[in-house]
């Protein structure tokens, strides 16, 4: 298998981008497999996602430096990932593992290309259970008197384990602004409802009190602002009035599981380019 | 084919009651085709939809009657319909069409037991397409001066032909509560947002600059609190970056067609109960 | 929480059915939580489902026995199964683990009325992860020249152990009407289509040669027919042309697990009746 | 509004493709709006859609023609529409109207580029409403002593109007090859099943015999070999047990309709190549 690059670009919109990229990756010995671009008019803003194979001999490595350093040139925001690079991953989780068991069993089936490096949990319930998934599981307290030195330490463990991704797998916690600020990196959050509906706490039981027929889940960035960050995926399922609130909880497991799952899926394979507040998903 | 019952019952819950109503339609000679009931245990509330075919000779309205005192008898608020009744009902539509066509189109390929009997709007765009569909098409302009009279001129109309129900088609004007009071008998609306999301006005442009990735339209009973009527149907459709606050409107429009339509079917068929601001739908 | 007790009965339809039902459960002290009832007016056959709650001091397994001696005196085929009563299921499964952990996960989180007792795979692949779910774990290789001895080793697991259910799990071999047969209880199978779309093997493959919009899943009874048995749940995913055969492999698996997990879900929950080769499901 | 051309391009692949088309649209005074493209490995084919704008004087007939022959000069088969050119289409109905309905509706309201210049009917139901429509109606009596020369007269009105697509509206004949040769341009069918599943006659009875929880609708491009042509779309949507046939065909009707709206819809906005009786759709 000749070696793979992907990149993502954005910035001011300007005449033949797609030309360019193009010919530079053409001159420079790729074929492009697939490419995928967006052009926001009323923002006067272009993204575009790209996906091309390298001559045997080539390194991979040298060419995605050299195409980043093309694309400050034109003036686009350039990030390119390499095929068989695999992205260090934490997922913080509480005491509901659905999520949990999902996301491991999916990397385990080979469904993303990253290393599942860590687990923190602010529960001891998993910790036998992450032990046989053979991932390190390390416990952190949460309570509000020690939230600072909490995240301090969660920011200490990713840091050392040189993380890339953070997913947030039902954890209950609300990660504070320093914490999203110091890490740096993005953190993707389920919320178990289909935002801006029934944002904040218990949205099962506000769904059920409204008497909604659809029922939903909602993967996103976390950012300061509680529930408000840029939207990845969103799910939705049918309730009745025979559902009882738990009946919405159990459903909505299953809308959480697929929602995150395929969050988590976009974002590994570089599909997914932020903006005003809004995700560009290139799936 | 003889003729069928359909009755709704809603009460306070007691032991035996799906016995005493099945055992009293078997004495009255009746053969129940389908019965559903509902219990709401936190509220201590049952409810009950039961169909019943009569033996050939016997006297529908008579056991309509009849059946409505037993229910009282029992207890319980008790409504009943029967068979090739077809209510009369008022469409209430401003310039947006599409609602309105596929409502008369479902009723004139016999798949709602009515008679659309009236349409009102506060546009002329629609009288001449009224004639070709030979309904009787009435224009009362609404303007904020003129809407008190205007309502009572609706109003007067209504009485007069006897309407039993008013849909709101993409009807682009809040009835007062004074009108859905005097009315005195059920609206249902068409909300182009999955509510309680992007309640109010330009939902589509709310969602697009949200950001979501799914939108939805939401056809629910018109009550004095605008957008906060018991939800009676709704569905979502995916939308992605790539479309724009138009796209939205069209995607949507399909979407308010078909929850529209499920909506006002489920009432004809007597499928729908009301409390505490949500709806009980036998489907 | 006082007992609760679900019936399920079949039979030539008759009047009265639902009053006589419903007398019998208040004369014994029972009250209606819930009924359905679905009469198939072509075949003359009447069905229906219907859960009560006892009186706290009485006898369940005694009301359970008097109301089956009940339904036969009335000419049903009737069963009764009591809340709390936990079935033995065993999992028949080869390498594919996705819905094996799916199933057991569910069932480890409460959403599963019955013990999983038994394992049964023709690969040692889950050995050791069965262990680590604490449920006991056959080996039995099944060729061509052993299948017979290897299905009457199952059998006798099968019989020793009480098991009330097989589920196969991807399981990739085919059970034979001996088997089938001998064992006389019900087997709830997966197949990877939307049958009765691309029967047979490689599904997937037939589907991306066939240039299909939808896959899909199917969980069935399994019958002597190959593929051929009464369809209790199906659920379709969309795919394009840029999906690979390994592309529709991936999004079937979410739709193998999500679809078996209902149908297993409402076998447990006794909302299944099957006639004619078709399912009644209570849902 | 600058003129804008969308080219569909599809051959064998080689390196350098995107960059050769983007570089020839650059170099010729056009900014690339939307391009998505496709590479069929296994086949070694090569697809693609580039959408673009010219500057404000240029002359788009003339920058399509050029287009083309460039593409031609790279050997790929290309071919280039205009905005603002409305292809000619007529509609073949016969009584089932809710897709004619639909399809017209959608026109008036703006949705299709294109003109619905002609109705072909084998019955005079749709006569009256056509004129309403202001949209000119043949009948053409097909027997199948007639049929021959029923579809010499099609065939001819056809010609002389200079239509560009067919679209079937649940016209319950079968076009015979030597009609589909004659006329040389793409026929949209709805067939009112998910195909493969259901070929044939009274797809609603078959589904209905063999129990399925799914029903669907597929559109495709016809082709001599009945209901095999190359899939454009498919949905489906739940069915149980208590759906009659006569349900089915109901909720078939909203698939039928939305399904080949969309299919149009993508057809009219050249999204759709064919090969291998598969489509490529760029959505």
């Amino acid at each position: 298998m000749s070696p793979v690059l992907v990149a993502l670009l954005s910035g001011p919109d300007q005449k033949g981008l797609v030309s360019k990229v193009s010919g530079w990756i053409f001159e420079n010995g790729g074929n492009i497999i697939h490419a995928d671009q967006h052009r926001d008019a009323q923002a006067g803003v272009f993204f575009q996602r790209v996906e091309w194979s390298l001559d045997d001999g080539s390194d991979p490595r040298a060419t995605a430096a050299a195409f980043e350093q093309f694309g400050d040139s034109i003036g686009m925001k350039t990030k390119v990932a390499i095929s068989g690079d695999k992205p260090k991953v934490a997922i913080f989780v509480s005491k509901f593992d659905h999520c949990f068991h999902d996301l491991i069993l999916r990397w385990k089936a080979g469904e993303y290309p990253c290393e599942i490096a860590l687990i923190i949990s602010n529960h001891t319930a998993l910790k036998a259970v992450s032990k046989n998934y053979e991932i390190p599981y390390q416990y952190i307290s949460v309570t509000k008197a020690t939230k600072a030195d909490a995240e301090a330490e969660q920011l200490a463990l990713l840091k050392q384990e040189g993380i890339e991704l953070v997913i947030m797998a039902r954890y209950m916690q609300v990660l504070s602004p320093i914490f999203l600020d110091t890490f740096g990196k993005p953190v993707i959050n389920i919320h178990h409802s289909f935002l801006p509906a029934f944002a904040g706490a218990k949205p099962y039981h506000q769904a059920h009190s409204r008497g909604v027929k659809l029922i939903g889940a909602t993967a996103h960035y976390a950012t300061p602002d509680l529930d408000q960050g840029p939207i990845i995926h969103q799910n939705v399922a049918q309730v009745t009035h025979r559902n009882s609130v738990e009946d919405l909880v159990r459903k909505g497991r299953n809308l959480e599981k697929i929602t995150l799952a395929q969050a988590v899926s976009w974002h590994l394979e570089n599909r997914i380019l932020v903006y005003e507040n809004k995700t560009v998903v290139f799936d």
